[in-house]
């Protein structure tokens, strides 16, 4: 797997000079998709077999902040992976200065995106299920 | 017909200190979706209805920057309405400062949801077309 | 104290048609930055004094996801305050349903805002300092 | 020069299942700031000398919406460029299926970052104003 890397936006940045706080979801949401791509399971494609990934729980820890101008990359892991759910952890690295910016993981369930239903991705789409749980912990 | 009212968010300044060009076309959709429920259109019956109605233009002055802590409201217009098209035209006032802070304009068409396709929303819904049509100059 | 309430807006929500999940964090700050008011400790007074607030820890569970045209009330609780951090926890209620929408937590360290040191306002603003301790539980 | 290339993020698109409406407005930010970095200016580094370029004016013609997984790029022209002002004119495009997805233009000033006020970048920065100068049209 490679590691899910860019550059901060000007428009992400706050008043107070750094990266809002809020971004860093959308920052582990980018990697996390990008990470799914990569396993061979694109998100695209589970909406087009009418499944959603909607997100449980979430959490962060602000280590270092990231400003406009630098340059990040997030290490995705795959923590857990039921079928029914799935967690993954991010650590996302200041390439600018070496420095850890971030921390965090998130967790999800898999939803029928017409009944809006828990679903078992097993069941429902194996081959995409089995890609997916190869690349947990 | 009472404008829009609100306070900037601190999320939506910039690293410049100042709420972030693009934010003001979000205040511009607020103002106008608040308009709309206001003439007895609101918006989330028309998407029951499977009728979307997606932006063809915009236009903007920014006049005088706003930041954060600063009450602002939109006074908003209905330039024009064709039953296919409606145009809108906006001026945020800052009410911390009584300064202008921006001007603009969007059109917009109205499209049936499924088939992304134009409609005459003066045949598709007569009555709330009737209400958008009184309150146009 | 009166809860924060507002509003989903249009652009807030995501293809999968409810709120994005990194707003809920918007919602937090926005939350917060009223309890600080209405504990007598307007933001922009602090950064005027130069102090800023950075996050250092956010935790949320979503509970039962907002949409377009919902309305939601934030309660906010200072869960610990020792002059140099401050914790709050928060519960979003959507008022369309009674439900409750997402719960969380996120903490903080003062900073002096041109240093970029932490600092302890107990000592810095020992006045504003004693408003927000008193409002902790 | 090299044209501005990315992919839409999901977080991007908003309940109509489409890019919302404010974000081209970022992209033409993204591939200015691009643009003036392979001019030889990077908008840090003008930062770090005291120069902000607020926006004065934008317009944008909305084409053929941009969806989630869809891939862009942006065609950036500098249209004219007086020392204190600076015009650009940007064209979308949609790499998924080669269909242009929104044009626009932007107009910028150059203001001292600490007192506020308009500069003349020619005066300021010669060298830097004149590489902004020799890509205009």
């Amino acid at each position: 797997m490679e590691n899910y890397r860019r550059q901060v936006m000007y428009y992400e940045t706050d008043r107070m000079g750094i990266v809002h706080n809020s971004n860093y979801l959308r920052y582990f949401e980018e990697a996390r998709l990008d990470h799914m791509r990569q396993c061979g399971v694109p998100y695209p494609q589970l909406e087009k077999q009418g499944v959603i990934i909607p997100q449980l729980k979430a959490e962060i820890r602000y280590v270092s902040p990231l400003s406009y101008g630098d340059s990040f990359s997030v290490t995705v892991t795959v923590t857990d992976y039921t079928g029914t759910r799935i967690g993954y952890a991010y650590k996302i690295s200041n390439e600018s200065n070496g420095r850890v910016a971030a921390e965090g993981r998130t967790s999800h369930c898999f939803l029928d995106e017409e009944k809006r239903m828990p679903i078992d991705l097993g069941r429902r789409l194996p081959e995409l299920s089995a890609r997916l749980g190869e690349n947990a912990d």
